[in-house]
C-alpha cells in the first residue's frame, strides 16, 4: 500500500545535555518519512522556504522519498528551536518561527491522492479535514495533535477524530483529550468519541495501544544514553505507517508488529542527533532490534 | 525452597477517591506473605502488639502463613494513615505511629533459619544484615528499602546490597540511591554496587528488571480502575518470591516468569481495599491472569 505523510518540514536548533545543533533537517514529516523510508517509497507533503537547503532535499530524495507534494513558497522555512533539560524529559521551547508554515494549506498532488494510507501530522483540524476530503481510496488513516489543538480547536478535532483510523499521541494529550488521568480509561474515553485505534506513546515507558477491544503494551528500548529526543514520536510514527505499508494490513496483529517496528525506529532516533540516526540504518539492524524487542518482554 | 519474610505488620487507615478504611491489616510482610501464599508456604517474621486482631492472625493463618517468627509485644501495633491523589500517583501520610515497630529486632525462629530464600523487606539496613547473619542456608535474598535509608543509613544499605541477589525498588528510590535519571544506567550503577539483580518498579508503567546482561520489562496490567494502590509494591515482591520459591530456581528466565507473577499479584491487590484483593484468589484466576500479560505483550 501506498503512504503518504503531511506535516511540518522545519530547520531545528536543539540543545541536549550532549551538545548542540543548528539549523538541522527536522520537522514532523520529515522524521515520519524517513523513517517509514525503510519499509516503503512514502510521500511527504509538506512547505518550505527558499531557504530550504538543497542538501536536504538531496538527503530526502536519497532515502527514495515522493517530494512532489512538497512546495517551495516565498519566504524562510519553519524554524523551532529547543533546549532539553538534563533529564531529557522536559524541553523549553527558545523560539518557533513558523514562517511559510505559517500559510501551509496542504494541496495532495493528483497522482498521490489515491494513497491507501494517510498520517495527518501535528496541524490544525482544519488542515486535517482538508487532506482527507482530497484523498480518493483512505483504506488506514492515522493523526497526530497537540495541546494547542486539544484546547483551541476541540470540535474540528473531534470531527477529525471520528474519521480516522487511529490516533498518535503522548500520554499528556491523551490525559488532556479525555479528561482521565487513567491512561486505559482515556484510551476507551477516545474510542467512544469514534477513533477505533488509540496509541498512547510514554516516552521512556514505552506506548500502550488499544485496538478496539485489543489491549498491546510496547517497552521503550532501554537506553542509557539518549542523545536527542526531537522528533522520536513522528519517527514511532513513520515505522508504524511504514510497516502497515509494507505489510498490506491493518489488522490487530499488524497493528501490534507495527507498534514494535515505531519503537524500534524511535530507539534509533533518538541515538543520535536530529534525523543522523535513520540515515545510516539497514534491514539487518532494524530487524536485530526488533528481535531484540521480543526478547525484552519474552517469558 | 523455603521463604522467610522479614517486615513490617501494620494497621493502616486509607482514603482513596474511591473510599476509606480504618485499620486494615497491612505492611510490607503481610503484603508480601499473603501474596506468596499461594504459590508456596510462607513464614513471617515481624513484630506486634497487644491490639493486634486474633481475626488478622486467623486470616493469615487460614493462608497457611507460618507465623512462629510473629512476636507480640506490650504496647500497640505499627499504624499507618495516608490520603491517595485523585489520580493515586500521589499519597500524603496523615500518620506514622511506630509503636512496637519501632524497637523490632527481628529473631529468626531456629526452624526457620535454614530458609533458602529470603525477602527483606523495607527495614534499616542494620536490621536487614542482622537477619542475613542468622540465616544459615540462603540461595537467594531480596531487599526491599526507601528513601530514609538512602539517605540516612547509605553505609550499611551498600554492605547490604553487596551480600544479596536481588533488590526491589521503585524508580524513584532507584534514580535517588544511583544518582541517575536514566534507568537503565539507574540499574547498572546499582549492580556495579555488588547486587546482580535489580528489580525497578514504575507503578502504572510496569517494571524493569537487570539480571546481568540480560534485561527484562514487564508491563502493568491496565486496569480502568484502581482502588487502593496501598502495598502494591510488596505484593509483587511476595509473588515474585513465591514463584521462585515454588520453582526452586533463580535462573534468568524463572526471575522473568517471577517478575510477571509479581505484577498479576500487584494488579489484584490494587482491584480492592487492604489485602482483600489478595484473599479470594485461585490458582485459575491467577493462571488466567498470567496468560493476559504474555497476551499483553505478544507480537
Amino acid at each position: 500500500m501506498s503512504l503518504i505523510v503531511v506535516g511540518s518540514v522545519a530547520l531545528d536548533s536543539v540543545e541536549t545535555p550532549l551538545g548542540k545543533r543548528d539549523d538541522m533537517l527536522g520537522g514532523s514529516a520529515v522524521y515520519c518519512t524517513l523513517a517509514a523510508s525503510h519499509f516503503t517509497n512514502a510521500k511527504l507533503v509538506g512547505v518550505v522556504g527558499e531557504d530550504f537547503p538543497e542538501k536536504a532535499i538531496e538527503l530526502l530524495r536519497a532515502r527514495k522519498i515522493d517530494l512532489s507534494g512538497l512546495e517551495t513558497k516565498p519566504g524562510k522555512t519553519f524554524r523551532w528551536s529547543g533546549v532539553y533539560s538534563d533529564d531529557m524529559n522536559e524541553r523549553e521551547t527558545l523560539y518557533t518561527e513558523l514562517n511559510v508554515f505559517e500559510d501551509f494549506n496542504p494541496t495532495i498532488p493528483e497522482d498521490v491522492r489515491a494513497a491507501e494510507l494517510v498520517f495527518l501530522g501535528n496541524i490544525s483540524p482544519a488542515l486535517q479535514l482538508n487532506v482527507l476530503e482530497q484523498m480518493t481510496g483512505t483504506q488506514f488513516v492515522a493523526m497526530d495533535t497537540m495541546n494547542f489543538w486539544i484546547d483551541g480547536a476541540r470540535d474540528e478535532l473531534i470531527e477529525v477524530l471520528r474519521k480516522v483510523d487511529a490516533v498518535i499521541i503522548n500520554d499528556s494529550e491523551a490525559r488532556q483529550l479525555s479528561g482521565s488521568a487513567n491512561l486505559l480509561a482515556a484510551a476507551r474515553a477516545i474510542q467512544k468519541i469514534g477513533c477505533p485505534t488509540v496509541l498512547i506513546k510514554k516516552g521512556e515507558h514505552g506506548c500502550f495501544q488499544v485496538c478496539r477491544d485489543d489491549c498491546f503494551v510496547a517497552p521503550a528500548y532501554p537506553l542509557e544514553t539518549v542523545v536527542d529526543p526531537t522528533g522520536a514520536g513522528d519517527t514511532f510514527a513513520g515505522g508504524f505507517m511504514g510497516h502497515l505499508a509494507r505489510a498490506g494490513s491493518s489488522d490487530p496483529r499488524t497493528l501490534r508488529e507495527a507498534v514494535i517496528y515505531g519503537s524500534v525506529m524511535a530507539s534509533f532516533v533518538v541515538e543520535q542527533f536530529g534525523v543522523e540516526g535513520l540515515l545510516e540504518l539497514t534491514d539487518a539492524k532494524i530487524g536485530q532490534r526488533y528481535t531484540e524487542f521480543r526478547n525484552l518482554v519474552s517469558f
